[in-house]
């Protein structure tokens, strides 16, 4: 659980990012930052920062940050009532963020499991994306991603979104949001 | 039919756009962008310029450059196959927009129809988008849109597309490239 303290200035940190990017948002926007850090209260190694701009039935985009080598931790997007899991494309709008997906392991990567959760990192081809570069991810596969040392704002561009369905390699992990009152 | 010669101007107009808004675009982006004059050979005042992202069976993610009072004519996005037609989000990354969309008409409105094109606009429900605002229009709603003085840089967030099945309401308008060897 994060204190309300802490997610003030993570919530700064992260707008500044978004500034530091040209990336505009509304006020509502900057009040609504979803601040994630998945159960685990270690936000400055694992979490995620996150502007959701639509999430509709059929497509959502949101607008990420990541603080230097913050990590979004290990998961997939199952199948859901028959429809194929959620398909998604990461593009890099700034700073630099290295996506590990399935596939073989990459020789000398840059990006690391935090110290201490390396159990539950089980994927290692890693896949490097500068500003202007994106990949798309195929549904139900395991994949995590860690900023670079300047952090990073990535879009995401996405079927629907429904994080409630993510399955995450580490078990400790809750995927809702809560902030100490 | 837009000369090989006025694409290239309209294409470094509206790379120029993508600078100032901080869009980081790749070679093969910046190659590829299209140029849409639909057919009307008036592209000054009746085109776009975009750079589809990534466009899947699921959704799909264009950046789009209208130079200053530039319009995208009046269109809508039917059903498919059975399937709901094109559902898409607007975010105005920069400069203005004026998104025109079936509705009570506003009055004292910022755009207005191309001239002599006054026929094949329909709708005249104004929204403004400044940066970082956005707005969804229901699939097979018909909208036109139309950039201010300062040109727009403007996100589109959507389900699938596949511009072959737009239905305008201008019968002279052909929504394919068309460029003058």
């Amino acid at each position: 659980m994060i204190t309300r303290e802490k997610a003030e200035e993570i919530r700064n940190q992260a707008l500044a990012y978004y500034e530091e990017a040209n990336i505009v948002l509304t006020d509502a926007e900057k009040e609504n930052l979803e601040i994630a850090d998945f159960g685990l209260d270690d936000i400055d190694n694992t979490g995620l920062q996150l502007v959701t701009y639509i999430n509709t039935d059929r497509y959502c985009a949101k607008e990420m940050v990541l603080l230097p080598h913050q990590t979004c931790p290990e998961h997939r997007h199952p199948d859901r009532s028959g429809e194929s899991g959620k398909q998604e494309t990461f593009r890099c709008r700034y700073g630099e963020v290295y996506l590990n997906i399935e596939g073989p392991r990459t020789e000398s990567p840059s990006s690391k499991p935090p110290v201490g959760d390396e159990d539950y990192y089980t994927v290692f081809h890693e896949i490097r994306l500068l500003p202007g570069e994106q990949y798309t991810i195929d549904p139900n596969t395991l994949h995590w991603f860690q900023a670079g040392p300047n952090g990073a704002v990535v879009s995401e561009f996405s079927s629907n979104s429904d994080d409630e369905s993510d399955i995450f390699t580490d078990p400790r992990i809750k995927r809702i949001p809560e902030v100490q009152e």
